[in-house]
């Protein structure tokens, strides 16, 4: 059973609330793409994914991936070839890419909107296409323009597909030890190495795979500052095969459906993108980006599973209600949402997906700001609050997003510990978006050691002034009081808890690595704290429809007064300082 | 690779700790068993398990259960009837159980400590004993002797095995729906129903298969009233086949191994054990050891993920400490050992891991002693804590362990979530610990419907006087001081939370359901509080060897400055009430 359908009203009142109008479609690039239009290119790749990618989903799970070290081919479920043909076909691989290369060119926000719901339907295949648009974002950004015009065309249509070879044996969160070699040949390189955790590193979905490679020049710098990035195509322009081939796949608890490869480089052909040891700054190009679609992955299968888990709720009787007035006499026992711990569960999974959604939605419109905006100024607010958020979004998104699948699991029972439901396989394939495209604490340590020294605080006052407008805005009105009451008390925390933490790690630099990953979350708590009360100001505002109004004013109400306390526990963590951490024996753990 | 081994030192600290020599071994059928001789028995017991039981453990999750429609038979993995049939040789099936019937009487301390050894080994395997101890616990103490002659010898030397047959498709959580039904038929009844998550409800690991059924006689009281239990062998005493017969397997995505069944009955023979109507009394008779059990399995998984998580964390390099001091100079990256969030992550997984042992040594020891001493007031007061303590190890352990596993596979990045680690299979293997043997809601409710309110809050009042004589005697103590200090502050809070939430109950009934898990959470923590106090006095006033010492003092340590401040978050929203989620319109979910 699957209960799965598109949040797409949820998806318009955000775009609503968060003024994708004014910000976005206001600039001359996206006049076409209004609301409406936005909302029928969504509803319409929201069938798709529901109607050709949903299916395939279970079975690709239990199918798998298989390897053949005869070929060193991998292929991939039933289905996927035909599906991911199918999806190019209806122009989905080329949707947020310039027009310039055969892009539709719509707005980022629609493209991160619509990838929570490919990521609901069938996760494992989101990664083939999610994956060829990050090579994209990079080759636009860093690539010669003949490497633009031979590669971007057949990869925005996607004929061709790409991936990102970065991690090797040695390393995964330390890239200055990669060892990958890129040795000069005339007009070329010729690489050598090993990579690994390759996702769709090796495919039969498309006739080409370019891989976008992180190696070294023989005169490269040591560590970080030594990488250079090239571009090596499965199958060269003369229709020989490159010398990349597949080592084998990993056999991995979730996302069974997506190949995860080993990727041997063995003197394989590659052309330099961008500038030589400058490879990182192709890198961070793609991160943000990558790195909001990974924290969507939590909103994608948390809003899955709890769709599931109501569905279940609503139809499963058990026990009685507490309260002797609320029982069903007529039936043996009752449905089991009057009980007030399903309802906590289910709420809980709900506020904090929905918060996530606009947040997500919100730091989204800000990326198209920041890329699009005239104005520079309104440029470089955006362009702050993307990169202070974004690593809130990645980790607090796929670590609450992980949690709250189990949660969804908690309401169903044994039932949602079987394969009859589709939890049990988001739990499995969730759980990595804690660990890929950057660990949950390597975006704390981005957080606190980067992007809070960024401008000597610029981001933090960019945020706090949001903040506060809010606040200002709201704390009158006393239907919005006792939400922007409890914003302002954990706002006035946070900002003692960055005072107390910066102070301590001005002494000892260690503090910022014991404390980054609790203070993180109390930042997320706050930041959804920000994203309840303004979805809570619009619905006043907008006088919306009386069930739209309800439903996110007392979602709201769950989220103040169950969640957001948990940002104090964090803040006493963050306090508690490096000490229980440092001053041990290591040998004795 | 695995780098499981068994926490013998661990477990020995801690029953001498709490005084398992003057608790336990002090009473006359137990003055065998001194710690030398227990922790031999332990030790070779360990040796059996991490020989014999480990290495089936990934094959077994691989391989999974078979089930045969036509003949209706189970096959359980390679080497499972073998090492089934070593365990009992070995005399393991009859640790625990009556000399009486052939067991070799061992205090239920050390089959709860043994029993955390061998789940870490092979959880799957563990559980076709683990339910036969449950039906001979519920024998011994309900059946007729007839019954018990005829059963029990076979049963305790694991010749035969045993299941408990409670839930049906329809009724999971609230047994009195269920509908199988017992018809008289001579000296005995014909019992006819379907019933449904029967662990290891078909198998060939023994000759025959007794199943504990819970059925209802045709004058049944409705409800849980009505319910009679019943042994329902798979072979009659004849030899001929009961009609008691396998109907499939579930798919789950944990305990492969452990095949769960649904169970047919179509008119099969049955004995009635106990009284009619009463038979839920047999079931609370097995509920405390088997929730123990449980909550035992989340120490026992969390352990060993852990001591997973080390040997990788030991064995890795990447990226500086950011202390310039502590950089290894002669290798390209440190060890991760020397980053904070590595630290914590572990240090959160071994402080409530040895707390939950803690936990669960000291109520084991109060278990034999409730059942075996002579002291009325010794007695009841350890059954007090047995029943307060009981749901809270089973919920806090399943949770915790569950989270604890997760925590350990983000230590190891990618490797953790690959089949090359047991990391993942433990975390798809514990899941199920917070559903089955009631649902951790239902232990919370257990714990304030029920335990809080027997006697007029007596049982809260003997666990804290305990916690009030240990405040007592550290206090004044410097090297204990700054623990006690903070079990005070939180000891105190949950004294007010449990007032406040009594008064709120006593108006509405449903503020119970509403609070009841986050109570149980908070009330958890201050438990484990006193649990690593008490390790923390023990280890001052053993004078015990210094590495030891420290090892225990470092954790404490982060215990209280670390995971301990979680408990005032719970507090907090307990204190919000069930507003948030009651006055909703649950239409709008």
């Amino acid at each position: 059973m699957n209960f799965y359908r598109a949040p797409l009203d949820d998806i318009r009142f955000l775009l609503e609330a968060f003024d994708y109008t004014g910000k976005v479609q206001s600039m001359p690039q996206f006049a076409d793409f209004d609301i409406e239009t936005s909302m029928g290119l969504l509803e319409a790749y929201a069938k798709f994914c529901i109607d050709e990618l949903l299916p395939l989903n279970a079975a690709g799970d239990q199918q798998g991936v298989k390897y053949d070290p005869e070929t060193h081919d991998v292929t991939v479920p039933d289905g996927f070839v035909k599906a991911y043909k199918d999806f190019c076909a209806n122009g989905y691989a080329s949707l947020p890419h310039s027009p310039e290369y055969g892009g539709l060119g719509a707005p980022f926000t629609l493209s991160v909107l619509g990838q929570e719901v490919i990521v609901a339907s069938n996760k494992s295949f989101s990664m083939c296409p999610g994956l060829t648009s990050g090579l994209i974002e990079a080759l636009e950004a860093h690539g010669s323009d003949e490497l633009k015009a031979t590669f971007l065309p057949k990869l925005v249509s996607g004929e061709w597909a790409g991936t990102m070879a970065l991690t090797e044996p040695q390393c995964g969160t330390d890239l200055g030890l990669l060892t990958t070699k890129a040795e000069p040949f005339g007009d070329h390189f010729k690489l050598t190495g090993t990579k690994t955790w390759i996702t769709f590193g090796e495919h039969g979905m498309t006739d080409n795979i370019i891989h976008f490679v992180l190696a070294r020049l023989p005169d490269a710098p040591e560590g970080i500052k030594g990488i250079s990035t090239f571009l090596v195509p499965k199958v060269l322009a003369d229709g020989s095969r490159n010398p990349v081939y597949c080592g084998g796949t990993d056999h991995k608890v979730g996302i069974h459906a997506s190949p995860t490869c080993v990727v041997n480089l063995e003197d394989a052909v590659g052309y330099l993108v961008g500038v030589p040891h400058k490879g990182m700054r192709s890198m961070f190009t793609m991160m943000n980006a990558a790195r909001l679609q990974v924290g969507t992955e939590g909103v994608a299968l948390g809003e899955a599973a709890y769709q599931n888990a109501l569905a279940f709720a609503k139809d499963r009787r058990q026990s009685r209600s507490l309260d002797k007035a609320k029982q069903d006499l007529e039936n043996s026992a009752d449905c089991i949402l009057v009980h007030p711990d399903v309802r906590r569960m289910l709420l809980n999974v709900k506020s904090t997906t929905e918060g996530l959604r606009g947040l997500v939605a919100w730091i989204a419109i800000n990326y198209d700001v920041m890329h699009h905006a005239e104005d520079g100024e309104a440029k470089d607010k955006a362009s702050d609050l993307v990169a202070l958020l974004t690593p809130i979004i990645k980790s607090f998104g796929s670590e609450r997003g992980f949690a709250n699948i189990s949660e969804a699991m908690q309401v169903m029972g044994g039932a949602g510990y079987t394969a009859d439901w589709p939890v049990e396989q988001y739990m499995r394939d969730e759980r990595i978006a804690m660990i890929y495209e950057g660990t949950n604490h390597i975006q704390a340590l981005d957080l606190v050691g980067r992007k809070l020294m960024t401008g000597g605080g610029r981001l933090m006052r960019v945020f706090a002034g949001e903040v506060g407008a809010l606040l200002k805005a709201t704390l009158g009105d006393e239907r919005l009081a006792p939400f922007a009451n409890a914003l302002k008390v954990e706002s006035k925390r946070l900002n003692d808890t960055t005072m107390g933490m910066a102070g301590a790690a001005m002494q000892d630099n260690e503090v910022v690595g014991a404390v980054a990953s609790n203070y993180l979350n109390q930042f997320a708590l706050v930041t959804l704290g920000y994203i309840w009360l303004k979805i809570a100001q619009t619905v006043v505002e907008l006088d919306a429809d009386d069930k739209v109004r309800r439903n996110k004013m007392q979602t709201a109400r769950f989220y103040f007064e169950m969640v957001l306390p948990e940002a104090a526990m964090y803040a006493a963590k963050v306090a508690a300082g490096k000490g229980s951490m440092m001053e041990i024996d290591v040998d004795l753990l």
